[in-house]
């Protein structure tokens, strides 16, 4: 049963539920970017990334990758575990895109193998700074342990992503991820994995079909998400 | 015998010598902060660095740190071994102070224990980015046990120097090093340790005895690095 608002973030509210450890995640329909000076409503994105992150989630517990996730409720709502999050942003680049052209002078789709790892620490008035692991000690409190099997996590389920979505034909470029303890210690995936917060492209054609399509101003937003999870939903179906 | 220009940075300009192993770093009377917008010359302060930079490089080497030093020639003039310089500003942090306060919001004088360690990548036309480790490698084309190398020599450096500047009456806060592949392939300390690359404050009032005093318009630069070196060579002859 879903209780108070807990928290109310850009894309998503919290609500408390009878179970103390266990949460229900409302999708929004409001989009933003560049730190939230770009901001605009999609009825129906809210209902898409919540969709689209509950399969992805089932996808990733076959592949035996803990999350916070437990079931989709609804169209919109999804029942997780209460996690204590990580301040951290782990951003995964199998391919340059975006904000690491600018900031390091790469130009898009240098293919970067290994994969390139980053940490931003979450603080919206430092406008989420890129740190490395002894800023995220310091900052975080996060011990070296944990911080090492964040990466390797982040890593592995870069592999995993990358191969869900190819078999929806979508080449994944980079994605965010956010990680949390439970309240056992276990440290799960969290968050959400959605167009919101990963860059794919069409693998024949090159296509953005992801918030890009939102940044840019270059499409539909909910017909490109859409897409995704209908493509989603085909390639499951046809394993 | 000083031959041809090499190359002329903000601070110093290099020349050729007869031997190709060997090169002359004559330090120039000009200041820079803020990636070159603020910029003012000094009578002087080639001098300082020089002999600063100098007397820094004997008492490194008495703790066994290989740099490219050789021996000061004259008042601005260094004799020094050729590398070939990572492009990599290696800064090391006891306490906050300069950027790391806005770009993470940390106050002032925090101390860091352990030190914090951090790579940017030199390009003037990037504004010198913060990395992380897989961003070097990436960029620079270092290999990892030379980056780790590196660290570590960085770690010990911090030791050498701050025991250095402590017995001048000095605090070291933060500074900045570069390291470069001599012909052999061994990896040096290299650039300079002065006022402009360290960040000193005096140990008991605090007060600062670096380039901040020309970052933020508070003393006299020259008088300061002035009292640098004679506490230096006050300190080295009382051992």
């Amino acid at each position: 049963m879903k209780g108070s608002l807990l928290y109310e973030g850009k894309a998503k509210r919290v609500y408390h539920t009878d179970d103390p450890e266990q949460l229900i995640l409302s999708y929004k329909d409001d989009a933003t970017a560049f730190n939230g000076k770009k901001k605009e409503s999609f009825p129906g994105k809210g209902r898409l990334n919540n969709l689209i992150t509950s399969k992805v989630f089932q996808s990733l517990h076959q592949q035996h990758i803990k999350t916070h996730f437990i079931q989709a409720l609804n169209e919109t709502e999804q029942l997780v575990y209460k996690t204590d999050i990580v301040p951290l942003e782990v951003v995964v680049r199998n391919k340059a895109a975006g904000s690491i052209t600018r900031r390091l002078g790469i130009s898009e789709q240098t293919l970067f193998q290994p994969p390139i790892l980053e940490l931003f620490y979450k603080n919206d008035e430092l406008n989420d700074p890129l740190i490395n692991d002894v800023h995220a000690y310091h900052l975080t409190g996060i011990r070296e342990q944990d911080l090492t099997l964040i990466k390797e996590q982040a890593l592995l389920i870069n592999e995993h992503l990358s191969s869900i979505f190819q078999k929806a034909g979508l080449e994944l470029i980079d994605f965010k991820l956010e990680f949390g303890f439970l309240s056992d210690g276990r440290l799960v995936l969290s968050d959400e994995i959605s167009p919101d917060t990963c860059r794919l492209w069409d693998l024949e054609t090159g296509t953005k079909m992801d918030k890009d399509v939102f940044r840019e101003g270059i499409g539909s937003l909910t017909d490109t998400y859409e897409r995704i999870l209908q493509r989603l939903e085909e390639s499951v179906c046809a394993k």
